[in-house]
């Protein structure tokens, strides 16, 4: 029997549905809504369509949204100038400043200017750390923090299973661990990170109960290297070609999706399934900030 | 043939004695040597004691030691002052606050307060967020760093090799995890933490080439937990009743000593093996602290 597909999709469409009803109950109790600023430096055409889908999003929720585009050659003090002035601008309570960033500007010295109350990226290092100490009361990286709503919300949590991450970068694999470590719901699972360092990966990856790929190349796992039954979640969005088609390419994750659907118990798939998880943990994000300033 | 031993005392004596060159050679080349300052709130004895030992530890490398020795009732924006007057203060480049503080006082606060560049413990946020995303110039908590050391100089490098670290507390288990998968030196192996929520602790700890005990409890770890060759490092310190000593009490690990030694290659005594190492960091992590200090 293949496995039951975890649609991205579906989940996202509902949690969005939750916090638009939660938007507007806020806004009848405080005469407020949450507000989230996208700040795009220069013309990158699939920079331009995230930050486009991501405010139509937030309008969707009934999130007030203003997105800010600058020439690609600001200077850095202007974006930090502009950073510290949305800081500071009570109706804003998220604020994503689309990356990469032009080379005249440090993203590091960005990501740090903005108010770790307003990083809904979760990308701050105060949040990071306090991720990665076990705080419940952060910001989470979007792309993790949509991961363990699928897992949860399927009916697999973490707790007590063997999570096996592969990829270590700072915006999956790292803050992913972090998360699936915490004690509480969404956590307390047994955790391994392995990367391309990793000798014998097939090794590692058999012994996932939950089996988590985020490194960005096709076919990175594949039937062999899954346990019979395990959950397997695919981060990875790549490329392929595919002449045979319109565009001339194909999206497919980092897991041999055929194959190991065969094995699985539950799969997501690509595109569908982690995808639409990302944009909706910045909503709820953005939610939460809003909540939280109002407690203090 | 019994694993050989890993003298935490004899790798701390080698350290400690490279920094006290280190430090004559900046004081040559400067005329200022590393300041470390400790605070102690209250008379609980052990952090007495530890107190003084980090002190007495300091000036046999050559480092400027100031102890501030503050009365159990100390008003938490005193010390927050006092803090804020050595972060000022430029003969001062390291800060340590004993734990745990007075329960008037919120620690999290008082950490949070310290310059992180200052801070030689390694917890606040910015440093453990830095430490998560991989960064290598960040000061890291000082008995995971310890650890590393130890590896990296008994030909114990961990790059490739699965480590699994057992306890996910934040001064131990989770700065261990983001070292071990840091890129580089010291880092690179595949990392699984597992802890009091892992169904089967066995089946995983069976698997490490290299095992990190951290729990505080005595035989968390048996000879039938450990893969034959496997190097063992035992960070647990634990009181024991003997009847038969003059203490009335032992010092010992979190693993079966006697009989793991049988199975593994490498292995750290309790006394003597990690415990050491703690303070040499310490003092590590200021001459660090004292060298970036210049840089700037």
């Amino acid at each position: 029997m293949p496995a039951q597909l975890i649609s991205g999709r579906e989940i996202a469409a509902t949690i969005r549905s939750d916090l638009a009803e939660r938007v507007a109950r806020l806004k009848a109790d405080t005469g407020r809504v949450p507000g989230l600023a996208t700040v795009l430096v220069g013309e990158d055409p699939a920079s331009q369509s995230y930050v486009r889908m991501k405010n139509s999003a937030a309008k969707e929720a009934g999130i007030h949204s203003e997105q800010i585009t600058l020439p690609a050659d600001t200077p850095e003090a202007e974006l930090l100038g502009l950073v510290a002035g949305l800081n500071a601008n009570p109706d804003i309570h998220g604020i994503l400043v689309q990356l990469p960033l032009p080379g005249q500007i440090d993203e590091q010295k960005v990501l740090e200017a903005i108010d770790p109350a307003k990083d809904v990226d979760g990308f701050h290092p105060v949040n990071v750390g306090k991720l990665s100490t076990g705080a419940t009361d952060v910001l989470a990286p979007c792309t993790p923090w949509g991961v363990i709503q699928m897992l949860l919300r399927t009916g697999n949590s973490p707790r007590g299973k063997h999570c096996v991450v592969v990829g270590r970068s700072n915006i999956v694999g790292r803050p992913m661990a972090s998360l699936l470590l915490r004690r509480g719901e969404g956590g307390d699972a047994t955790v391994t990170v392995a990367h391309s360092r990793t000798p014998d990966l097939g090794a590692i990856t058999r012994q996932a109960d939950i089996l988590i790929v985020a490194v960005g190349r096709p076919d990175t796992v594949t039937a062999d290297m899954v346990r019979p039954g395990a959950v397997v979640i695919d981060v990875g969005v790549n490329r392929v070609d595919a002449p045979d088609t319109d565009r001339g390419y194909r999206l497919v994750g980092d897991v041999d999706f055929d194959g190991v659907r065969e094995v699985a118990s539950w799969i997501t798939p690509v595109p569908g399934g982690v995808g639409p998880m990302t944009i909706t943990m910045l909503l709820s994000n953005t939610v939460d900030a809003f909540e939280r300033s109002l407690e203090r």
